[in-house]
């Protein structure tokens, strides 16, 4: 009888190839069996990140998206159809993990933080023996391309998606000292609305594809449109106690 | 004439050496001088972390805390202490960085999150070549180790230092779906009190020494006493939407 594979979470940080963790290098080389997240028909963000980590011997899995929109939620077929989804690459991975096969199931950032990884992990850990890798989040990565302070003393900080309304990002951002807005994309005036409301707006920056090739990092107020991409972010930093 | 050294900020993860990242190694072994805090009289956790990634060659330079003790900030003979130990480690760093040598100033977890690190930043920034290094924050490392997704979908998180009042840790808890309040040590009964008043204990998790040895993870109702180290965390994980 064969020993099940183990299935490894593993966080490969917000996009800069070097900034994956000692670990999460080590358990890619080690796994056989390499699952990603990918829009259909590309190659996806997750893989291109890893691609100087990988064998020829790695056995790819990419896990195509059903659709490229990013916000139908509510909307009864899309939820219908990424349930479908997450469920034929639960079988899929489960597939290796029988044959006795680890798999390295990639997260751009950290995986247990807004994470596809999430709704996997919570259909095979009752099954399947599963090591979370942190990795360095994409709001680190964010923050750190910005070379900003973010949280002093006792500063609080909310970490908010840019979906939510604007009174409710609003009312959370009253109670914040340092703030993050994630999935920006079609919501950035939104977004941008609530922080000049919260009085944040003036010391907000606005950061894409933070450590990557074509990085941007502004102030939200010299920030040019209102196009951004998904996952864009604004930081505003606390301004907490300091000697 | 001499060129000046280059200052990295270099996140070291939440304890586990292997959660440092390449970038991390990498600016490590080719900095000559490598930079910690420590509580005087120890060799300091910072340090432990990246052991065996020092070699004979490196010149260590350890700055030592004024006290241990951890919450008298309002104190001004504390603070005037905290200051002059920040103004004489900044010139203890910068007389390395004007003699040309790169220095690697050791941040656990990520350097711009509640780091000691941005109190030198802010004082070198503007004479010195700085790099951020972002890390494994600790408290993505407090989430892998309890293996809990934190937050899901349109969830918003909180990150609060549990040196706050009750009513602010209620009353910010009350508005979100994910928290994590950190910096526990002699604030822990409040802290259980806050997510209590917020509805949010039960399903709260206690961990301390994350990644590290004598790793504690447990139901926060489980927790057995009040006594609780400084860099403990207690998290409440989002429940938001999955198909």
């Amino acid at each position: 009888m064969t020993a099940f594979g183990r299935l490894y979470g593993v966080g490969i940080g917000p996009g800069d190839p070097e900034l994956l963790t000692v670990k999460a290098t080590r358990v890619i080389a080690a796994s056989p069996v390499i699952a990603f997240f990918a829009k259909a028909g590309r190659r996806g963000n997750a893989r291109s990140i890893v691609d100087c980590w990988l064998k020829r011997s790695h056995v790819e899995l990419p896990l195509y998206y059903p659709m490229t929109n990013e916000s139908h939620f509510d909307d009864p077929p899309y939820r219908d159809a990424l349930a479908r989804f997450y469920k034929e690459s639960t079988i899929a991975i489960a597939a290796h993990l029988e044959a006795g096969r680890d798999v390295a199931l990639l997260s751009e950032g950290d995986p247990l933080l807004y994470g596809s990884f999430m709704h996997l992990f919570v259909r095979l850990r009752d099954h399947f023996d599963v090591s979370i890798v942190p990795g360095v989040s994409s709001i680190c990565g964010a923050w750190g391309a910005a070379a900003m302070p973010m949280t002093w003393g006792d500063d609080a900080m909310v970490v908010l998606p840019a979906t939510l309304p604007l009174d409710e990002l609003t009312r959370r951002l009253a109670l914040a000292d340092a703030a993050v807005i994630m999935k920006i994309g079609r919501n950035f005036s939104r977004a941008k609305a609530a922080l000049v409301a919260a009085g944040m707006a003036e010391r907000a920056i606005y950061v894409e594809r933070a450590t990557m090739a074509g990085e941007i990092v502004t102030p939200l107020s010299q920030k040019q449109g209102e196009a951004a991409p998904y996952f864009s972010l604004i930081l505003a930093p606390g301004r907490g106690r300091r000697p």
